[in-house]
């Protein structure tokens, strides 16, 4: 973010969080910020576009992240697009708790941020279609929907928590939530070698392993 | 619907249809169907409700075939909450397929459906956690939000199929893909005796079989 940019933004949430956000005017923000009314218009269309100050540029990331993915390693540009989201977030700190406070009280706020979100998710929808067509299993639309719905869906589960204050160790719990959501998508699996039965039996699990254990020895 | 609000409906969409969305008045929709504004206003808030009609009355259908689930039984009340999606859609027909051209060229409506869409997940989602939570597995709220965005998800990739006439039975996909969620989902299967055993190895599953097999029948 160039200086100017930044003065804004600051300007705009110092106003937001003191007199609210329908009643801040674009002039407010400019006054505060130093700056003219052309250097704010030029940096952002609007004054909603100031509460997500560097979404097009993530948006961007996302999709060189999800470019460099290949059909064998999916499951990690996957994974790493959705942490250039939560890094975002956490890197902006303050900025992002006021934008959560704004989201939960402006209709029109709680709008832009789904949309955002619908973006993403369309960016990881489209790249997984590619992916699993290439790796040419069933349903292709329907299991890329899925994983762009799951893989967005964990990360808002953490993102919330912690925007909630409800967890110190973010990527411990992200990286949780992604394996939960990944080892489970189709395709090769990252780890080589990884045989997955579904037994219909009555049977307990104990009572197989040792054989299944021997079996596996031969 | 009564007779007035099905004039009422019927008279917009075709207005809709020939002059567009934006260009539509509601003194033209009450014009059209023979009822005065007073009747149009009680039944419908403002013109974008005339869009999703049964919207409210669909919302507490789910929610109320949600509530007769259980803990034990909860794939199939997800499984047919989200048919009543798709069986209002499939009963509406035109109607659906115009709502679909709309909401495909009006923002507004489209945010309005994503609202909706929402909405109708939200509940999944409540009553999962609630499902979920007296199941007693780890990570209730990730795994309710998971189940809530896939069911939602998976139903909206068969609902769009037939939207855009891709698909003659959607019945059999709906239950293909609600399958394809529902069997990964945490919690007792409605079959009894499944076990799922998942092994780090790399020799090939055909090798493992007999003992696997010996072994059950022990």
């Amino acid at each position: 973010m160039s200086t100017s940019r930044e003065r804004m933004v600051e300007a705009a949430f110092a106003l937001f969080d003191e007199q609210g956000y329908d009643a801040t005017t674009v002039d407010q923000i400019v006054d505060r910020a130093g700056v003219s009314r052309s250097t704010f218009f030029r940096a952002f269309g609007a004054k909603e576009d100031v509460i997500f100050p560097r979404h097009e540029d993530l948006q961007a990331r996302i999709a060189a992240r999800l470019t460099t993915g290949t059909p064998q390693s999916y499951r990690v540009a996957l994974r790493e697009a959705a942490g250039l989201v939560l890094t975002q977030y956490l890197e902006e700190g303050q900025l992002a708790l006021s934008r959560y406070r704004l989201t939960r009280t402006v209709p029109a706020l709680r709008d832009r941020e789904i949309a955002s979100m619908l973006g993403y998710q369309r960016l990881f929808r489209e790249h997984a279609r590619a992916w699993l067509a290439e790796l040419g299993g069933p349903d292709v639309d329907l299991h890329a929907e899925l994983l762009a719905a799951s893989v967005v869906t964990a990360h808002n589960v953490v993102l919330r928590r912690w925007l909630r204050g409800e967890t110190d160790d973010p990527w411990h719990e992200f990286d949780d939530a992604m394996s939960s959501v990944l080892t489970a998508a189709p395709g090769p699996q990252a780890t080589s070698g990884t045989t997955v039965v579904v037994l219909r039996s009555g049977q307990d699990l104990d009572d197989v392993l040792p054989a299944l254990r021997n079996a596996l020895r031969d």
